[in-house]
């Protein structure tokens, strides 16, 4: 079985709100081809599905194509991976959408496995990445949107149906604002990349010549010292500090990885984090919990797809004996 | 197995901020001799362990002592399971004390077990009461304090140090009020029996003429149509959704089983609670689940310490067949 699986080619498809990616991914975790599109995440499904149809298609393009065995999906949650079907928060289009479906009809009968992107992107870091080694975790997407992950007693947990560590759409705040999932003062409504931008621009925060009003874009006013965009990742950072602890307390994890774009911005984030945790994380065994970067940056999605579609998902000796 | 566990006898520990109970439990649950105290929660370390003492040589009077072959401690959180020690919120005597050591010390060589009391409430409501059959749930008790424990794939979770499932204090109020924890807008700080009580007398409750302003009162006034009491239960509420939503969203539950003295309120709380779980608990894949009574009421303490007591605890076989 290690042998098949470091030789063994996969299809990996990461679908976000902002870009859909794929990749042929070999057995040791190298991204050998690449395609990407842009998510058409305000149009209707059919169109959104086309992009996904174009990023296979550029793929098998590749001579390598006929040797991938199998295809793995992240897809922005939440999922279904018992019917096989997709409900993106920010892809409205896409309502418990039959993506495995849709997907096994142009992959020539591959099997096609459906797990979450934060449950991807855990199983990424669990296996090559900041989680590695560690018995429990929690691994943070934070993007356009917020998921997340869990590694408990060693194992990635994705829950019954793909699922679990979907901690974007945990309440940090029960009378905040409404968020788009129905929900009120969930972590995404507060630390996503975009309501970062909006938080900015609400308080007074103006954009460069260039007109960016991106989280990037206010991450470098922040490391600029510019007070409002400062305390727009501040906000962002608590709200991650409360639902990290809350995780912690819930289930009892050693170390939460952070990443996503948002992530990028480093210390402007980080820093605050830490800070705040120290608020939130206050109960004896929850104190020691560490905040760190996650390694497999923005191929983690890739690496996590890939992940979820060995036909056996790569295990302890495995997974850390090829990395 | 099974018949070691019919017939075992164990001595059980239920340690909570308001009373220290003690039982001898037989291996089928029942609880064949009863011993009490109340907690001088507010005195030093060594006045607490005495009460601990008493009830432990009250248990001793009775014949079927000398049968016991283990001892049960479910105590209030944080414990340290791996160091035997508690360090209850509601008890700041006690701070990292070695409750293990100093009952092993006077229960003649018995072996001593320790969890934390929402770890046991959930054993015990996994064993024979409302989360029996279910492979994923959350149990809550609410009382002077807050506590809680998970099932995840069919098995108590107790987590690496016995506390996995302490609800009491998640945040769900991230600029809240500061919790006793050190943290800020804990649940229990806000849906405690104590902390509902508070609220109606700050928004103006009159406690009736025998002056009782007890959780229990407030639910009295609110059946008989006191707005703010009304008001106080429906908050508590509104914080026990956030939080179990929360927690169904990160581990995948299907039904949280809520006990201890202020789910004696009945409907006063299980309504607003089932109201506000429909704005908390959004994503496909927590809609739904069930919120219910505990079943094992008073006595959930003293059976999930006895399930800890045992050599092996209640497995699936063993335990659904007996009760």
């Amino acid at each position: 079985m290690h042998t098949d699986l470091v030789a063994g080619l996969v299809v990996a498809l990461d679908i976000g709100g902002t870009k859909i990616a794929g990749a042929l991914v070999g057995g040791d975790g190298r991204l050998l081809v690449r395609a990407q599109r842009p998510t058409p995440a305000r149009e209707d499904g059919e169109t959104v599905m086309r992009a996904v149809e174009e990023v296979l298609a550029e793929l098998s393009l590749s001579p390598l194509w006929a040797g991938a065995q199998a295809v793995g999906i992240g897809s922005a949650g939440p999922v279904d991976a018992v019917e096989g079907t997709v409900s993106p928060v920010n892809v409205p289009g896409w309502r418990g959408f039959p993506l495995v479906d849709r997907v096994s009809r142009v992959v020539g009968g591959r099997p096609v496995t459906l797990v979450g992107d934060g449950v991807a992107m855990t199983a990424a870091e669990h296996w090559q990445g900041a989680a590695r080694g560690y018995e429990n975790a929690l691994c943070l997407v934070v993007s356009t949107g917020v998921g997340g992950g869990l590694v408990l007693g060693g194992q990635v947990h994705p829950g019954p149906t793909g699922n679990a560590g979907h901690i974007g759409h945990v309440s940090v705040d029960l009378d905040g604002d409404p968020c788009a999932c129905g929900g009120r003062g969930c972590v995404e409504r507060i630390a996503s990349g975009p309501h970062i931008a909006r938080r900015a621009l609400e308080n007074g925060w103006l954009p460069g010549p260039d007109g960016d009003t991106s989280a990037a874009a206010v991450a470098a006013s922040a490391r600029a010292g510019d007070p409002v965009a400062v305390a727009s990742f501040e906000r962002a950072a608590q709200a991650l500090a409360a639902a990290i602890a809350a995780t912690a307390t819930l289930v009892e994890i050693d170390i939460a990885v952070v990443g996503g774009g948002v992530a990028g911005a480093g210390d402007i984030l980080f820093a605050p984090l830490r800070r705040s945790l120290a608020t939130y994380a206050t109960l004896s065994f929850v104190r020691h919990l560490k905040v760190t970067p996650a390694l497999t940056a923005t191929n983690a999605g890739l690496l996590g797809a890939a992940a979820a579609a060995f036909p056996h998902p790569p295990h302890k000796e495995a997974s850390y004996g090829v990395a």
